[in-house]
């Protein structure tokens, strides 16, 4: 029964509908399909207002390309240190930006808060010996399984505003964050203050398929030749693209975040005592110990191991196409776990 | 009746099928699935000789990356002016490299050859003050539709190992080039004396699907890396596997290489008073004049200009799924006004 | 009464006197000098082993130039969150390396520990999808004035080989460093363990003088192609080399890291009770508050304050030139405001 | 007797002089000194407009520096196959630059012409599938001794700034060219079109020090930033600012470059039957044929080869220190053999 990641599940039936039904007929390359077309106007119709959005396959080509949009490269981008962007992308905003320096933040349960960000922006020399500060990256929902409430995003992108940064969401699993906050995607992006949004599918449900979408137009800039010579352009477009709008337009987003979460949930309350984080998307973080987590790997769960060795910590993820029978073994040999 | 690009085609029936079957069960994220797993072999049973092989979803990604692996920031990339690597990929070499230097040579029919690239890496100099000839790109087919012959690949390679050169073959329309010739896939790359491949299936059929063969293993260094920070490491990697192992133990290679190469042959059959370039693969350029162009167009056939305004010169290129009475009717189209 | 850097000194009269002695003749450009050619041997004598020199003319150039040459693209480099290289180089290991990372540690005074970068290294993950631990930064005196011993720097360096990281020292004030411990050369470099030595002369007499000193000279590589095509090759390259030259074999680098050490200590006594970090070097770092600070300001003192507003830090800096007047009145100021 | 370049000669008296003179007091670090603050005055008032200028030591430095505030990392940089940004810097512009490419052009004597940077620049795609020409670099004098005229100046910077792309001029000879040309600087840089001037001074008589020359303030933009995280922003700036103010006020620039340009003129007439390029600069190219090359370094007189082996092509550069008898002896050389 795995939980490793959402990565590890397949592409949903919508998904697939829509790749067959891009399959006919000659379609100009390079992005100037009929659906690549169709994809700012999707976008701003799921957001509420007029948006550029760009298709490309990787969360790391989306966050990279973005910040490269915002950072120059001797910017500094700050951002929680245990963002995807930190720790899992292989150093990829200093290749895309040309040597931005991250400056990492701590923040319970994987947020940042106002204060700390604030002190660190204060405290940032803008002298032409240090880097300038650039951007702030945002994940939501955060590494952690937590959520971002709408008036937390806009208490730290008018700061970051204030101090003269752009804001990047890293929104690879956004649609779990929207499940659980009950919101609008507008509250916890534009209308709080985010600048440019990694908007995530793949973990969600595509095949492989992410959005970059700008609120802001000014800052698209040269967005579409750094993708181009990135080799993130692709020649047949219409296939991410097809994604893209299925996974808007035929409501599947919504229906395997809320499932995902809800099933999350049920692990959350299995575990509820031995939880490090709240659960707030479709990840569960639980401190098992060393001998617990053998005994449940042995019992064929397969998650990952999290943090240092000798806490013996855990992380479930719930895939959107996990079996709910998986959920409920989980749950069972937690509760039992818990109690022994 | 469209003639712009092989890259406005639609995904082959095979390469569709693929991606269903293997669109069940949960695999393990970023490479270790068991398809992905497959490609070393199945590369390595194609070309007959072992090879390390990993998938990308674009050429320029391909190109961009081989190149990277074979050339320090202070390279000197050798290649034909017209490759893709130097006018069609927005600096991608430079980007991936950190700065590599393209040093850019004529020669016929887009092919380069070993008096030419003899002579300037003769001329070239190796002192600290220049940057230091690290690779040789070839493109086969080259981008004016022509192949090049083992033994021409051969002395060329031989010169570039001489030099301490690279070998990189841009292999984006490899299999046009296969079965043009009519020889086996070792003949033109490691028999030959070629380091690394970038196997193009994406404009052969692929929805979207390109390898990057190292025939030398210890060339591979840091690719994997150097990939995921790029942002071209797929999550669910198993779909670009899929459509690669679908290409290669179908035959749809060869079929589709074969189907277009014999149109194309039409086509130049019936311009061939104003053939350009021999055809040797699935691209015809004709020199029409620019009012014969306008007419052509205008009678309803796409196609890109190509070269200077004035000379009035077309490509065409046929794709897998091209309508045959779409060839035919641009082949009486082209005949009739050969003979006006 | 300047105290705010050891940069805002002249140069020495020893160096002055290097600069005529070599303008004369015509000499190889580039590096192909006689005084350049006897670098090597000069900090071969002085570091007792046999080492690959190559003269800079500042430390940033210098500290890049090595960690570019330790660090891939995609690789880690450890160091002080105070390290010059985190926050006065506006980014220049990441601009030099193509991208590498810093990963920034705390430790007291300046001086990182074992058990620090040891649980760091240990923690760090070693997967595809990480920045590779490269290089570990050491500052040697430190950003605060500090010295590391020779057991801590064997600790250190014991470690970062341990884990497969190379050995950088940042030896800006080396000279400062090697006069308050009292030990050689070797000591504090290669004995301990370090790998390339960033060897400054610039605050401590020279004009525009650093060496990149390499104790291992497997891991020179490519930095002459490097430093050429960052500009950091001089064409009448005498200059530079006669500075170094005459920095070691006049002794002036002991003499006067000799007396700026002596003279900061007595700033230090003077101002023992609020001493934030050991005097152990040139600086003087000293809590004043931020009325005192501001009255020592009006009555003539120049200096930097250091760290937040609200403190009321200030750091001293003696020059190699400073008048030792100049030392005196500040040892009084200070005494007499301690005392107020 | 040394002809190999006026790299290799000594910085004349007046450098010195100025450097003894500012060796005095503490000053301000990182340019903020009484000297550097005068550059930009002392430049406006050589080029007789306001200008912002920046000191650095080295040629390469100051190309790519100014070229990285031209051209963006996807940018194309037109220049002559001969510049020494193409040939002599080991791919300086692509690093500083992020990737920018080289997009080389011919020209007789080492000048481009309107014709053929009008056809590259007209050719050149503006699709994202392209480099974006972004900057045409000029050299004065050129790498071949010869001199733009300020009407071929003024015809190639309309045709560049018509297309969109900004001039950068190399003028690590600049003083030659002005001494050659009789005229004033403004006439063959701002006045032209010029945007941007590597102002040289090294290899005037300078001992090492180079301006970067912003005749459009608004390309200025983040030179100080790029400049710093490179390594360039010297400490102690003020001895590189007063070797420029030197060498500009002092008229050291004029008598130094009329005294090298009269004695090649010398060594031209002497070789005139077999000059390569007329003589416009201090550098004379002479057909000598291999064996009467190697007879002439037979008898003492060093220089380097230019060009393929089998021509036997020679270059002599006269230095601002060359005893004019060297001078004498090279051109009695040149007319016996000439005569032989």
């Amino acid at each position: 029964m795995r939980f490793f990641s959402d990565n590890t599940a397949t592409a949903c039936p919508e998904i697939m509908t829509a790749l067959q039904e891009v399959n006919h007929g000659r379609a100009r390359a390079y992005g100037d399909d009929e659906w690549t077309l169709r994809l700012d106007g999707a976008l701003s119709a799921h957001f509420g207002t007029p948006v550029r959005a760009f298709a490309v396959t990787t969360g790391t080509a989306a966050n990279s390309l973005a910040l490269a949009c915002l950072s120059p490269p001797y910017g500094a981008i700050f951002a929680h240190h245990e963002a995807h962007i930190a720790v899992d992308e292989c150093g990829a905003p200093g290749f895309f930006s040309g040597g931005a320096q991250l400056e990492l933040l701590a923040g319970a349960h994987g947020r940042l808060d106002a204060a700390t960000v604030g002190a660190a922006l204060a405290a940032h020399p803008r002298h032409l010996h240090s880097v300038q500060p650039a951007a702030l990256s945002l994940t939501q929902a955060t590494e952690l399984g937590t959520a971002y409430r709408p008036a937390e995003l806009a208490a730290l992108c008018e700061l970051a505003h204030h101090h003269g940064l752009k804001v990047h969401m890293d929104g690879a699993r956004f649609a779990n964050a929207l499940a659980f906050l009950g919101c609008a995607p507008d509250e916890v992006t534009w209308r709080a203050g985010v600048d440019v949004l990694s908007f995530g599918a793949t973990k969600n449900g595509a095949l492989a398929a992410e959005a970059v979408v700008f609120f802001d137009p000014a800052l698209v800039r040269d967005f579409e030749l750094r993708r181009k010579r990135a080799g993130h352009l692709l020649s047949k477009s219409r296939y991410v693209a097809a994604q893209l709008l299925a996974y808007l337009e035929s409501g599947v987003w919504r229906r395997n975040a809320e499932r995902t979460n809800r099933l999350a949930q049920l692990i959350g309350a299995a575990a509820a005592a031995a939880l490090l984080h709240p659960v707030e998307a479709n990840e569960v973080f639980v401190r098992l110990g060393a001998a617990r987590r053998q005994a449940l790997r042995s019992s064929g769960f397969e998650f990952y191991d999290w943090g240092p060795e000798a806490a013996g910590d855990a992380r479930f993820v719930v895939s959107w196409d996990q079996p709910e029978q998986d959920v409920h073994a989980l749950c069972a040999a937690l509760s039992s776990r818990a109690g022994s």
